[in-house]
């Protein structure tokens, strides 16, 4: 950073990481531990767990003890759960106390969600009282709500304090805050009454008081609150974080935005996992084992042959249809294809759009017209392309016509349906981004097929 | 907030957006104009913003122009690029120039990017000449960049200036500035040379410099860096603001995290719909016209059209064995479903983790072998399945033998082609979210076809 002849910090950090991951483990065979201390130095934290997480498990131990105490517990909840698990396994009881007890309560919690609970008992039991504490009321709020992932450690002052006496206090307090942009202004009974951020502080006169200083439209959620509707709060007011308050408004813990930017993450690649058939539990896929993976797939491919075992019925029901005219097994997998299509292209938008709130103020009826038409509009275009280049090609005429005007009828029913279920199935609080995908295909199948070899009967008058 | 009384604010907060929403077109309607101010002033500018949008063209500029001058800015930056476009028409000039003069100039080099050149050039010519000056560099970047994102609305201070100098610099500087948590250090030159957050500012001794206070070790990028990687960094570090230098490393302005939550929505909305086949460029699907949604559909359905004809000429080729056992012809589409389905699983992991880069540091082969294997074990228990009971239904031991060996076959050719395809579109630098599909489909298909009827013709003695 002093010397600017090098490439620019952006380079040198991802070369840095670069360099970090191929030579700790080396430095860390060699014995090389001095090496080790000065290679992390100027490693940021983040990065540090990442090279940790690449060790082999004997070397993690290891590395993970020539951290500088400061910096260990900043790393280790940066770690991926499962890396941290078999590290305080890998502890004496001594080691695992001082990180844990260092950790700030909403790490802390998560942590213990992981571990087994005999060790839970015997960490929580020797941890300081106060953060003991804490930890308990954060383990009592369920898994992805906003209770759970505050942290309590904000900075919250009384409103008869001037500027002043708020900054000299805050000399006192802030090196233990993780929050430290917003100042929240809580009265006697701990009731948050407003807020101001340390700009607002600095800026103000000496003498003003807190009160009159801190603006009373506070934006502020219970502790039920789920984390995507957390994430929406402060994503739709731009907030750095956000205030979680018991049921009495009483002040207990505050959200930040780098928490919510991971829950955006994870939320975005839970509905893309379930949107391709694979199950997910906002655990990392590539860190389980194959037969966990198999798992985590085998069912929605189990439902998705059942399902697919109705067009094979179907089929089975119009065997003197095909055996007539052999030709029309040909083009089966080019309508269900064409109909499986459409419908992921209508069910993509109309589910993203209701997980991303932009189709709050839409009425489903006027998107589901919408996409009737576009449906309609296209199965136009592509029947009609269809028509001429069997005529060209085979010379069916009547074929021809039977798999054009079937296509057009797949694909406006496909829209239809695929525009439709995800409401459907959100209004029965079901998960669009789950379940719209095997039976929007079920669907279009089965009508399809159907009317295919219908229209088949009546055009070759079979 | 006062009255701790009524249900929690989240709750009165959301029934208040409602409660705008539908009384504010009534008062316009009425011509009520005090009514619409009073209505208004508990409303946060991102919930009136979301009201205007909801307003009929001609109740928009008058709605508008109801507003505080303070708020006005704060509500036209929230709103959607289409509205600012048709209000900034129907404005006078003065009106106009009034509400460009005060954007911010990120906010208002977005909207120059939409309006048309000739009043982007009116307008421009009139606004100060400091906020033209402004303007012009930043649209002097790429879209997309960290250049065109950045505001130059930070803060940034000389290190020799003692913390309590730095407070009375604060006093006259912050209320012009975005950027309210981070001070960045400067030297003569502009150059970038540590960063305090004005916590750090608070807790320091009142004669201490900002170059003690400060940390040398920024993190920062260049104004060619693409957003996604400026995203990145932030989410990475945990950021809540990243500084954008120039070539020669001075500072030129400052990206905050609520731009980054919004990049990483538009990102994965963007990846879903590519991955649903549906084109993409960042605006909103559900307000553009219905032609232009056909339009955005069109290309890939007829890509998925011409591909799955190549599965209507490979059947064609077979019309001889499907001739002789017509129920060779009902499983097609089950077979066809199976791998596209197993496809999906198998790129929508391996897209999503090359996306989020949670596939950095594993090899492609190790990544792929694994697909391959738990497309195996899929395959193997599918296929049983299969055989047991096309045999217990429909009672052909050979036909289930062909179609159960085929799943198999066609499983594990669909998990590899699908972990495959996206780890070569990246390397040749195209989207793997939208090319995978329609080349997985296509491959599994014609394999899949090609390997059913080959073994049918086996088992069958064809």
């Amino acid at each position: 950073m002093k010397n600017t002849d090098t490439t620019t910090f952006i380079g040198s950090r991802s070369e840095l990481r670069e360099l970090v991951r191929t030579q700790l483990q080396l430095l860390l065979e060699q014995k090389n531990y001095e090496g080790v201390k000065t290679l992390l130095v100027p490693v940021q934290p983040v990065d540090i767990a990442e090279a940790i997480e690449d060790l082999p498990k004997t070397l993690q131990v290891i590395a993970f003890r020539l951290l500088k105490k400061s910096e260990a517990i900043d790393v280790y909840e940066y770690l991926e759960p499962t890396v941290q698990q078999s590290l305080i396994e890998e502890f004496h009881d001594q080691e695992a106390i001082a990180i844990v007890n260092d950790m700030s309560p909403d790490d802390r919690a998560r942590l213990f969600d992981e571990l087994p609970p005999k060790l839970v008992r015997r960490l929580i039991a020797q941890i300081a009282p106060e953060e003991r504490e804490v930890t308990s009321l954060l383990l009592g709020y369920q898994a992805d709500t906003a209770g759970r992932l505050m942290t309590p450690e904000y900075i919250a002052l009384k409103e008869h304090l001037t500027a002043t006496q708020a900054q000299e206090k805050l000399r006192t307090l802030a090196y233990k805050s993780e929050v430290n942009y917003y100042i929240y202004v809580t009265d006697s009974t701990k009731h948050l009454i407003g807020i101001l951020s340390l700009k607002d502080l600095i800026i103000a006169e000496p003498e003003q008081t807190l009160g009159e200083i801190m603006t009373q439209d506070v934006i502020y959620t219970d502790t039920n609150t789920d984390q995507e509707e957390v994430a929406r709060l402060i994503q739709r007011y731009d907030l750095l974080a956000l205030p979680i308050v018991d049921k009495d408004e009483n002040l207990l813990g505050v959200i930040t935005v780098d928490d919510v930017i991971d829950i955006l993450q994870e939320e975005a690649t839970e509905d893309i996992y379930k949107m391709g058939a694979v199950e997910s539990q906002g655990d990392n896929y590539f860190q389980v084992g194959l037969f966990e993976v198999a798992k985590k797939r085998f069912p929605w491919l189990l439902l998705l042959l059942v399902t697919n075992s109705i067009t094979v019925i179907l089929l089975s029901q119009y065997e003197a249809v095909l055996d007539e005219v052999v030709a029309l097994a040909f083009f089966t997998p080019l309508l269900i294809g064409a109909g499986g299509n459409v419908g992921a292209q209508s069910s993509t938008v109309v589910i993203r759009g209701i997980s991303t709130e932009a189709l709050r103020d839409k009425k489903p009826i006027s998107i589901i017209i919408r996409e009737l038409m576009s449906g309609g509009l296209l199965g136009m275009i592509l029947g009609s392309l269809v028509i001429i280049g069997i005529f060209l090609f085979l010379g069916h005429q009547e074929v021809g016509l039977t798999v054009g005007m079937s296509l057009l009828a797949i694909t406006m029913i496909a829209a239809t349906t695929g525009a439709t279920l995800p409401y459907v199935f959100n209004y029965f609080g079901l998960d669009p981004a789950l379940m719209s995908a095997p039976f929007i295909t079920t669907i279009v199948d089965i009508l399809g097929i159907f009317i295919y070899l219908n229209l088949a009967k009546l055009f070759l008058g079979l």
